[in-house]
């Protein structure tokens, strides 16, 4: 029997087990304690509990101390209250199975939760659900907002057993990201063991298992988009309008007090400002343009692709990066393949262009993100998730890298309006589009002749005028695909039921009514 | 023991078992017997057995019948030579399976060869090359062509055992479209028993299982971008400069003969002259504007998302085809979102502009030819594949759907340079991209500022133009990447081994090199 002295006591009451402690695992398990629970932690490397015990200790005093470490598995499982909570940090894959088993074999109960918090593949959370049903509950809540939002306030995206959650809620509500609700914006607090314990927490229950998951997924192909469209601001700025990373840096530290405000656009001018502490040069300079990905963008665009949502801004950005690696090509085909010259402008000009980018920026940022939207939308009817778009926005106003007020406009056209078949179609955002939208054509068709490459922008525009086409040329499409494979097409002026071919190959052509 | 006679000696006879008589199978069976080969034939329906014994009775008369048919896998078994021909022409997917094992019960043999002809997914024909090995030798052969071309000449990519090449070779070289080796234009006989016989056969060993059925794929990626990319240009002339579809089929006609001279430009042009039989108006606007796809362009763009190859302009033309889907959303946002007007042009204005959308569908199309080869090229390395990139293109000269004189050039430019690291950069693309770029540039200019959709049409341009970028502002996309994530960058003064990592929270920034 243990000794039911203070510090047993304690050990034997923690609230939740942490497993994996690195950046993001230590993160959340002291922002865990920060909201007073007491969290028993384990990691295969017995440093990381060490550091983190010691620091939860010199942060906090001893005598508050709330995190105690475990050098095994049935460590954590003996020093966790039951119905135990367990949460995971540990990379997507194998890794995640490799610690259910261990937990499986260290005696974890049918009632016990294990709450995965990493970036895994949402299929792969429905699988593991599945899986793992008569050992324990397995449940998943992806988070964003990198090492800093682990700390101190994250944006949740749990999804799951629904009996799970009203035990975790208040747990992943503490710990969240929190937002003023009347202005949408963070409420911040980066003092330890101050949190923030107001405002509107960054985390809602979204659904099933992998529903989190695929939600999180869709708004890193939103972020990718947001990123490069920036960038690709940047590039015309930098190229085209030959202004310097300092003066850039300016122009987003302006557009971060408009409608723009975003966290990307807050740190692409500190990285534009940033001087390189080797050269001296601009940082930006020294930096290799070849962009890296770890798969959430590029399992976003596959996600649109096979649902048949027309993400085409999200995808174009995933293959933005693909692009940037064939540096060695490109730097040998800028001697060949010719372009125009810029034409040199007027500092006149080169504001005027300027403030035409900043509309143009913003109306290619609604498109990307009623992409994401749609591809969500289009995702939930084919896995009968009943996604709610408006606490989906809420919970990206805080917390997470697309965190923007932006995203305050966005959950009231989703208030108004819960069945919007489009953020386009939204009174608010149709307006603003309407209304800058002379600058975004203007800044593309200037691009385009200026051989300014400006692929997520120019993909952006194309989907907004094909969504407003009522006639698209898929119907010549349709003739020739009709034409070369007996394919079939419907009529306009006839249900869509009725599938009609041409007997092409025939002088005269008759056409057939098409019995399925 | 059969009769020794005539017809029953044939029976036993017969060069090639044909499993499946739709439409694909049917042509191709009726092709072989023109080519002199005895088939015996099998369906599940009995009556299109008898259908294509009948025709080809009536066609060659009885005497000369080469087509015999059976009424079980068993008998078809019995009346092929050994070692065994099987060609395949069933539905991808489990219907492939379905037959073999029929086969295998019906007594198959190790050193039967079964070649499937359908559309299968090139992974499941990897799978099935190992699941059949002990029981039969599992061969495939894309096909390309639609009807037509099964029955007069297709163009087929195979792919498989090379053994098994060897002896499958004479037969489909035989069936093969034909080009003359000269111009690179097909040689083309319609009629029924009078085959073309001499020429370049469209038939070339692409390399080991799988490998046949990628390249038909990313055949159909480009085809799905051609087509899109003509459909743009008609939708330009349609909305923008008011042309009749008999206007826009007689530009079509015109731009046949040249540069753009394609089966896709002169079906288009036919489509488009066609009259609806019930209503007497253009039959494309009685055709609905929804477009069908049947998976082969999804899995080009979903390959070419996995392999890191930047295949944007096929990748759009999937999703144009998904939007288009959306028919009522469109309808009813057509009536919300706003656009410009288009400018009313003087007639010597259209034709101006008619004239620079034939360069612009030209070098948007180049681009997509080369966004394909490099996707091919990226994909061989990932399987290992010794791909031929020259005879590739010249078996798509004829008997396939993007059949054109373009594929000559591009075959040339392979021939010239075996290790050609993108098409842009041949000398000759090249030369034409930089003759043509201001019109096609003007071109979208023009339909971004007119508020005309053309997504494949920009992405080809931005994929030009971000190949050409010696640096592409993937520099700050990295600077954001490690601001926010800590993903490290590398710099352009260090080997590419070495990482990056600035301290960004830190207030004094130190820049740090990460081990790995």
């Amino acid at each position: 029997m243990q000794k039911e002295d203070g510090k047993q006591k304690n050990e034997l009451d923690c609230n939740i087990g942490f497993i994996g402690l690195g950046v993001m695992g230590a993160n959340l398990t002291l922002n865990l304690a920060d909201h007073g629970y007491r969290v028993a932690c384990f990691d295969l490397d017995q440093s990381k509990v060490d550091a983190i015990v010691a620091k939860d200790a010199d942060e906090r005093g001893d005598a508050e101390a709330r995190i105690t470490g475990c050098s095994s598995y049935t460590e954590l499982l003996n020093k966790v209250k039951s119905p135990r909570l367990i949460i995971l940090s540990v990379p997507a894959g194998d890794p995640v199975d490799n610690v259910c088993q261990h937990l499986i074999d260290a005696g974890v109960h049918a009632d016990d939760i294990v709450v995965d918090t990493g970036n895994s593949l949402w299929t792969d959370s429905v699988a593991r659900e599945e899986k793992y049903k008569s050992k324990f509950i397995f449940f998943t809540t992806a988070v964003s907002g990198g090492e800093v939002g682990a700390r101190f306030g994250p944006s949740l995206m749990p999804s799951g057993n629904p009996y799970a959650w009203t035990r975790i809620e208040p747990v992943l509500k503490a710990i969240a990201a929190k937002v003023d609700p009347e202005t949408g914006k963070p409420l911040e607090s980066l003092i330890p063991g101050k949190p923030v314990l107001d405002g509107e927490p960054c985390a809602t229950y979204i659904g099933p298992n992998g529903a989190g998951h695929y939600v999180k997924m869709v708004h890193n192909g939103i972020e990718y988009a947001d990123m490069q469209l920036i960038c690709e601001t940047y590039q015309a700025m930098r190229t085209a309008l030959h202004m310097a990373p300092a003066e850039i840096a300016e122009v987003f530290r302006r557009w971060n007090e408009g409608k723009l405000n975003s966290y990307l656009i807050e740190i692409s001018a500190e990285v534009l400002e940033q001087m390189d502490p080797e050269t001296s040069q601009p940082l930006v300079d020294v930096i290799l343009d070849q962009a890296g990905q770890k798969g959430t963008g590029l399992w976003t665009a596959v996600s649109a692709l096979q649902v048949g949502s027309p993400a085409q801004t999200i995808t174009s950005a995933v293959f933005a990066r693909s692009l940037s690696s064939l540096k060695d090509e490109r730097v040998q085909a800028s001697k060949i393949l010719k372009g125009p010259n810029a034409p040199v402008l007027s500092d006149e000009q080169k504001l005027a262009a300027v403030n035409k980018l900043e509309q143009a920026l913003y109306c290619s940022k609604i498109c990307a993100y009623a992409q994401g939207f749609q591809l969500m939308s289009l995702a939930a009817k084919e896995h009968g998730w009943d996604l709610q778009f408006g606490d989906i926005a809420k919970i990206w106003r805080a917390g997470c890298i697309i965190r923007a007020e932006f995203l305050q406009s966005i959950a009231r056209a989703y208030e108004n309006n819960e069945s919007l078949p489009n953020l386009l179609m939204d009174p608010f955002f149709a307006d603003q589009i309407t209304q800058y939208q002379l600058d975004w054509r203007e800044s593309i068709s200037q691009a385009s002749l200026a051989g300014i490459p400006c692929p997520a922008m120019m993909s952006a525009l194309s989907y907004y005028d094909s969504y407003r086409t009522a006639v698209l040329p898929a119907n010549l499409l349709q003739g020739q695909r009709d034409y070369f494979g007996a394919h079939t097409y419907q009529r306009v002026d006839k249900p869509a039921s009725k599938r009609f071919h041409l007997e092409w190959s025939d002088p005269a052509r008759p056409q057939v009514a098409i019995k399925r």
